[in-house]
C-alpha cells in the first residue's frame, strides 16, 4: 500500500459510519490515507504515540472524529504541528453540541480546524485535507476544482422541482 | 511539607482565582494538598507524567480545573484510576457552558466527577474531595459535619432581611 | 445479602433502564450495592430518612439518578456528608439539559459529583463510586485497573473498520 | 403584626434585592406577608418544617426564590398542597437559565407556578399571589384591577418619545 | 352542566392530547371545568372576548396551553386578573424551548403561572389550579392531600426493580 | 405632518434607544413615519384598536419592537394584513434569545418579518420597510440603491487597518 | 406562463418539501411565482446573477429557504434591494437553530425578513410575500383578508375536543 | 513588500482588534501576509473578486473573521479551493454563538476550517495557517515547533501560584 498522506482516526468504531465519508472523499480525490480507531480516553498512550510519530511516518494531515466530551482532536493537536481537522460526531443526547464545543473552543496556542457536525462535516474534512495538500500539490488542487465544477453542473441540471 | 492527599491542578495561571477556593476549603479541613499548573494542551507530556505518577506519590484525589475545550480533567482521568474532580472554569465567551460540556460529557468508561461552573464549583470540589477521603478517614468526615452545622447555624442567625 | 457499600437510588422506576448500568458495573467490580426508588418530590420524607440513615447503615457512596427538575441528588447531598454521585437522566423534552443543570449547578457548600447524561453517565457513576472506594480498598482499585486494561486491549484488537 | 397570608422565602440573603420586589407588590396591595431565608441545601430540615407548618400557620400562598440548581420551590411544593410560586434568580454564570429549568421542569404530580427570571419575575410573583388570593377575596381582586388600570393610564400618558 | 370553575383553553386542536391531561386531573378532583380552542393568532377577537368575560361567567382559574411563539397565556393574562396558568406545548422544531420562553418571560405587571413543557406540565396545571381553588375550598384541598398520599403509597409499594 | 406610511411601535419607552434606529433610517430615506408606545400586555385594547385601524389610516407597514415574552409583533400581525416587522429587543437576562423566539416562531397563518436582535435589527427594520414600500415606489427603491452604494464606497475607502 | 412576481429559491432539492408550502400559499392567493434551486455554496455565480437580474425580470419579492450555515437569503439580500424573506430549514443535527441564527442575525445594512423554522415558516413566507404585494395591490390584500376570515371560521367551527 | 502567502480578511474594521492577533502570530512566524476589510454583505462583488483572484495572486491560505450571521468565510470558500480558515467574532448579543454556527455548519462540499470564538480563535487561525504551510515548508514547521517548545517552557517556569 502507498504511503498515506492523511490519517483518519476516530474515538470509537461507532464513529465509522460518519468518518467513512471522509475516507470516501479522499479515495475519490486519489489521496492516499489510512484509517484507525485511536481513543483519547481508552487508549491514551497509543494516542500519544500516534501523534508523536505521525509526521515522521509521512502523514501530512490528521483528521480526527470524536463525540461527546471530544478530546481526541485537541489532544492529538497538542502533540504535533501537523494540521489536525476535527469532526464533531453527532452525540446521542445533545446532538453533537457537546462534541462541537469540546473540539472548536481550543485555547490560543493549539488549533483544531473544526468542520460541521456529523456526515456533512466528515465530507468536508476530506475536502479540507485536500485543500491543504493542494498548497503543495497542483494535481490535488486540480481534482478539487474538477469536483467542484461537477457538483455545480449537477445542481444546474438536476434542480427540477415537482409541481 | 506533609505528603499531599489531594492534588489541585489547573490548565493556566488564569484559573487560579477560581481554584484558590478549592485550596482554601482543603486548608480549612486540614487536608494536605499540593497545587500546580498542568496544561493538557501546552504541556501534554508533563500532564501524562503527572497522571501516571500521582497514585504512587500518595495522591488520593485529583481536582482539575479547566476552561473552554477543557480536556485536562478527562485526560488525567484516562491515565489514572484515582477519582478526578473536574471544575468547569467560567470561560470568556460562553460563560463556561463549553467548559461544562467538555468536562461532564465523558464517554462510558472514564468518569470525571463534575461540579458547578466557577467559584461555587471550586468550593464544592474541595468539599467533595473531603467527602471521598471521609470514606476512609472519620476525622475528615467529622470536620465536614462540623462545617455543615456551622453553616446551618449561620443561615439561621444571619437571615435578617432589611425592610 | 452482604452489607451494601453503594446505594443506587432513582426518582422513578422509569429511570431503571438507565440506572441498571450503574448496578451492572458495581456487580462486575464485586462491590456490594442496594438499589431503590426514592422520589424527592413524591416521597420527600422517605428521601430524608434515607439520606439521614445511609451512613449509619454502612453506605459509603450514594448514586442518585433523576431527570427534569432533578432535585434528588442535591437534596440527598444536603442531608449527608457521604459523597453523592448524580446521574442526569435523559429527559423527554429537553434531552437531559434540564436534568444536567439541575444536578450540576449546586451552590457552594453542598457538592454533587455529576456525570454525563444518560447511560454513559450511569456506567461512569459505577466506576466513579469504585474509584472513591479504591481510596480505601486496594482490591477495588486493582479491579478497576484490570477493567481499564481489558478495555484498552479490546480497543486495540477490535478496531477493524470495513473498507 | 397581622397574620401573614403569603410567605416569601428565598435560598440566600443574596436573593433579597430580587425578592424585595415581591414584598413591595404585596405591601402595595395590602396583603399581609412574611419574609425569610430558608435554604434547601444549607437548612433542609428547617425547610421541611417550614413547608409542613405553613398551611396550619394560616399561610395561603408560598413564594420561593432560588438560583442555580434551584431546589427550594420544588421541595417546598413536595411538602405542602398550598400553591407555590417559584422565582428563578438570575445566576452568576448562566443568567438564570439553570434556575429557570430547575424550577419549571417539575415532574407531573408536584406543580410549581414559575414566573420570569429575576426582578420582573419577582414583581409578577407578588401579583400572581394576589390573583390567587383574589379567588376568595373580592377586595384584593379589586385592588389588582385598580393597579392594572393605573398602569394602563401611565403607559397612555407617559409614552412620549424624544425626537 | 355545572358552572365551570376552571377554563382549559388551547391554541389549536393539536394541543388537545397534551391538554387532555389537565382535564383528566380536574375531573379526578371533581372540579368543574370547560375546555375549548381559543387561538391568539387565528381568533384574536374571540380570545379577548373570552378573557374579558371569564370572571363574570364564574371562571376562577384559566389554564392556557400553547406552542411555538406562544402568546395565548400572556395575552389572556393581560385582559383579566384571574390567575392564568400557562402550559408550554412541546413544539415540532425546538422541543418547546420556544413555547417555554414565550410563556414564562412575561414583563413585570402581567404574570403567567408557568408549568413544565408538555404532558407533565399539563398534569401539573390541573393540580396547580386545584391548589389555587383550595385556598377557598377545603374539600378540594383535602382531595389534593388524598391524591398526594395515594401517589406516595404507590411509589412505596411499586418500587420493585428487576435484577 | 405628512400622512405616515410606516408606524413604528414598541412595548415600552425603554425600547426607544433601540427603535430610534428604525426611525433614523426612515427619516434618512424620506419615508413618513409615526412612532408610539403600544404595549401588548399593559394596553391590550389600545393595541387591538391600533392594529384594526392602521390600514384605514393609511399605514402601509408596521414595525414593532418588543423584548422578553415579546407578544406585540405577533398580536398586531393577527389583527391586520399589513406586513409587520418584528424587532427582538435585547433582554436583560437572556440577551434577546427569548425576544427572538417569541417573535420569529409564529405558527403558520400569521407571519412576522423578523430581523436581528437589538440595534442592528432596528436599522434593518427601517431598511426592510423601505424595500417593501419600494415594490410600489421607485423613488424609495432608488434611495435604497444610493444608500447601499454609499456604504459600499465607505467600506472601500475606510478599510484602513492599523499596523 | 405569467410573469412571476415572487421568486421562491432554495439551496437544495432537499429543501423542496418545506418550500413547497410557500408555493402552495402563493398559488392559493393567485400570485404568479417561479421556483428554483440556487445554491449559495455550490453555484455562487449563478446566485449572484439571479440576485442581480431579479428586479429587472419583474420579480418583486424573493423567498429563500436554506439550512445549516444558511447563507442564501443574506447573500441574495446583499445583491438586491428587493425584499428578501428567509425561511430557516429544519437542519439534521441542530433542528434549525443554526439555520435561524445564520439567517436572522444579519448586520445592520442588509435586512432579511426571517420567518419561523420549517414548514410553518414556509407557509408564512408565502403570506408575508402577499402582504408586501398587498401594499400595491388591493386584490391581493382582499384575498388575504378572505383567507384569514376563512381560517377564523374554521377554528370556530372545528374546535370540537373529544371527551 | 513581499508576496503575501496568507490573506487575512474581515467583515468590518470593528473585527480588527480580534483579527490583529492572527497577524501578530503570522509576523512572529515570519509568514508574509496581507490584511484587508472585505464585507460579504456590504461589498459582495469585491468579495467575489477577491476570492476568484486569490490563488492567482499567490495566496495559499485565507483567514476570514466575521460575526453574527457570518457569511464571509463560507462564501469565500465557495469561490476558491484554497483552504479558508473562519474566525467567529464574539458578537454583541449572542456572544459569538451565532457567528460560530454560521461559520462551522457548512453543508457537505464547501469546507471552512473553523477555530474558537474571539481572540483565542484568531491566534489559532494564524497557527493553523502556519501548520498548513508547513506541509510544504519545513522552515515554517520548524518555527512552529520552536514556538510550541517555548510556550511549554514558559508554562513550566511560570506556573507559580500565590499562597
Amino acid at each position: 500500500m502507498e504511503q498515506p498522506w492523511v490519517s483518519v482516526i476516530m474515538g470509537s468504531t461507532s464513529d465509522w459510519p460518519t468518518m467513512q465519508k471522509t475516507c470516501e472523499v479522499l479515495a475519490e480525490l486519489e489521496i492516499p490515507y489510512e484509517k484507525k480507531v485511536v481513543s483519547a480516553h481508552r487508549t491514551p498512550d497509543e494516542m500519544f504515540r500516534f501523534a508523536e510519530g505521525a509526521e515522521e511516518r509521512g502523514i501530512r494531515v490528521v483528521v480526527a472524529g470524536a463525540g461527546g466530551a471530544a478530546h481526541l482532536p485537541g489532544m492529538v493537536a497538542s502533540k504535533t504541528t501537523l494540521p489536525v481537522i476535527g469532526v464533531p460526531i453527532k452525540s446521542a443526547t445533545l446532538n453533537g453540541v457537546d462534541s462541537l464545543l469540546s473540539i472548536v473552543q481550543m485555547p490560543g496556542g493549539v488549533p483544531v480546524a473544526t468542520v460541521s457536525i456529523g456526515k456533512a462535516g466528515a465530507i468536508n474534512a476530506g475536502l479540507l485535507a485536500a485543500e491543504m495538500l493542494g498548497i503543495q500539490d497542483p494535481e490535488v488542487r486540480e481534482r478539487l476544482r474538477t469536483r467542484r465544477e461537477a457538483i455545480r453542473q449537477s445542481v444546474m441540471e438536476n434542480g427540477e422541482l415537482d409541481e
